[in-house]
């Protein structure tokens, strides 16, 4: 193969306020591409890196796509192989938006396509996740998963690769404002209370369950009320600028539920419909600017596909 | 009216393995009894208490059923007039079937009726948990909505009366075992953990969101594989006699899922269907018959309607 293969992989919402480490939400824009082809050289290497570079390590061993693309072509007898990938980050790291999973997504399919496609979608997931493990330093699934299936995900146990697709009713988009401050996910997880008070459990756990039947019987009022973070979002908070004004200005403007995605910073709004999330997200944008901040605002519609083959 | 109205509030099982003061599943059997009717002394008395008459106060102060009718009365500007309960309770106080929560729906459904259907069942809910809070100290709603309503419910929050009715695939059928060791609920909630570590909970909260998926979509392997209760169980076991040889025998047969009801010491087991639930209550009482142990055993259906007018 000359031209080499174009593969995109969507960012992630994770967490979704009430589904801590078990829910994932893929959006249609960005997505991190990744072109590569089969060259003379054995190994995997980066030829070029664009895009969202900063805090991307260019060391194969380092390197989310580069572990991945190897874990796979290994266990597909394929280690010999020389692959040489062209990187372009469109999902800076440390945002809160599954970064590295898009990469290690990218990577995992990129290669599989290569070879004709040996593995299911869902096989990939754990090569995937020996890169994601890199960044994250546990093996949480919940942006993987989005990432490499598209839509709302449920992560039961990622290590049995036992995960659902949550119906969610058509049209719900997304608004998303990424303030100027990375953070790291491995540390801001270090950063977390160890436990959590028997009665904050229950209330998250059935905030969870309500979420669920709420999606899946369309019932946009009951959402609304599951979509709260009472355990992690208070213990991130103050690691993002300004985000109680911000989560208030989207609510006010009628936002289903609005929290850190992931790590953060990347603070979300889940929305019921495009003009609404623009709306809510002009608003959000308003507190930073009025504050001087800097912040990367879009809004997202669902992915429901997964990685794209371009 | 002379003859007296009769109702039925059936039993229910909670927390369901996955959902510790979340979920609550009503049973076809057994359901308290109350008969009621006008006198003209005013008050609520008692005038009959059969049945499993232990621990249940014949004081009106003290009684469930009493402190639900009258609170019931009180709201609807009836207080002064008499009200006599003949009271047959089928369900053993301490048992973690909801025994009180069915006395406390019985009598604010009687109520209710016998003053022509003022309220929805929905809206006495407030009244029964005034007489459930005697029994649990805390307003933890998942028997009571389970016997009021019927089915299989999700309570996100009872104080805005915030609970659901989850959809279950058809046939499935609890075989229970009620050891001879009353529970007291109060001291029971009591003894539990105050605090449960991070990575527990999103576990048990990724069980809650999947069990409610796996019943939605009716995939019984995910409700088997998400009927796990990493928290409370493992805190309660030791005060129901060889609880871990009883689940065993269950699941070994196939049960769904076999854990303690509410704050025990019943054992449940959910069943794909009757025949499958006979043959694990069997092994489940072997358990107990090789101890040589008393146990009340019995196979129940689902209780779709909830309390029942006779």
């Amino acid at each position: 193969m000359l031209t080499g293969l174009k593969v995109i992989a969507p960012a992630s919402v994770s967490n979704l306020a009430c589904g801590f480490d078990i829910l994932g939400l893929a959006l249609d824009y960005p997505g991190d591409e990744i072109v590569g082809r089969w060259t003379e050289t054995p190994g995997v290497h980066i030829a070029e890196l664009t895009g969202f570079k900063k805090d991307i390590p260019l060391d194969p061993e380092q390197n989310i796509a580069c572990v991945t693309a190897r874990a796979l072509l290994k266990h597909l007898g394929e280690e010999n192989r020389g692959l040489e990938l062209k990187i372009k980050k469109h999902i800076p790291a440390g945002s809160g938006l599954g970064s590295s999973a898009s990469s290690a997504c990218a990577a995992a399919v990129l290669v599989n396509e290569l070879l004709g496609r040996p593995l299911e979608r869902r096989e990939l997931i754990p090569f995937a996740m020996e890169g994601e493990i890199l960044a994250s330093g546990t093996p949480v699934g919940d942006n993987i998963v989005a990432s490499m299936i598209g839509g709302l995900v449920l992560v039961r146990d990622i290590t049995t690769l036992d995960f659902h697709r949550i119906y969610m009713p058509p049209g719900l988009f997304v608004a998303v404002l990424l303030p100027d401050v990375p953070i790291h996910t491995k540390s801001a997880r270090a950063q977390l209370k160890p436990d959590v008070s028997l009665p904050m459990m229950v209330r998250q756990n059935a905030n969870l369950g309500a979420f669920v039947m709420g999606m899946q019987n369309s019932d946009l009022e009951l959402i609304r009320r599951s979509m709260k973070d009472l355990v992690i979002e208070p213990q991130r908070s103050h690691q993002v600028p300004h985000f109680y004004d911000v989560q208030r200005a989207a609510v006010d403007l009628g936002a289903l539920g609005c929290s850190i995605s992931g790590a953060g910073p990347a603070i979300f709004a889940l929305c019921q419909e495009k003009l609404q999330a623009e709306n809510i997200l002009a608003a959000m944008q308003q507190v930073y600017t009025d504050h001087k901040l800097e912040a990367l605002c879009f809004v997202a519609g669902i992915n429901r596909e997964g990685v794209l083959k371009k």
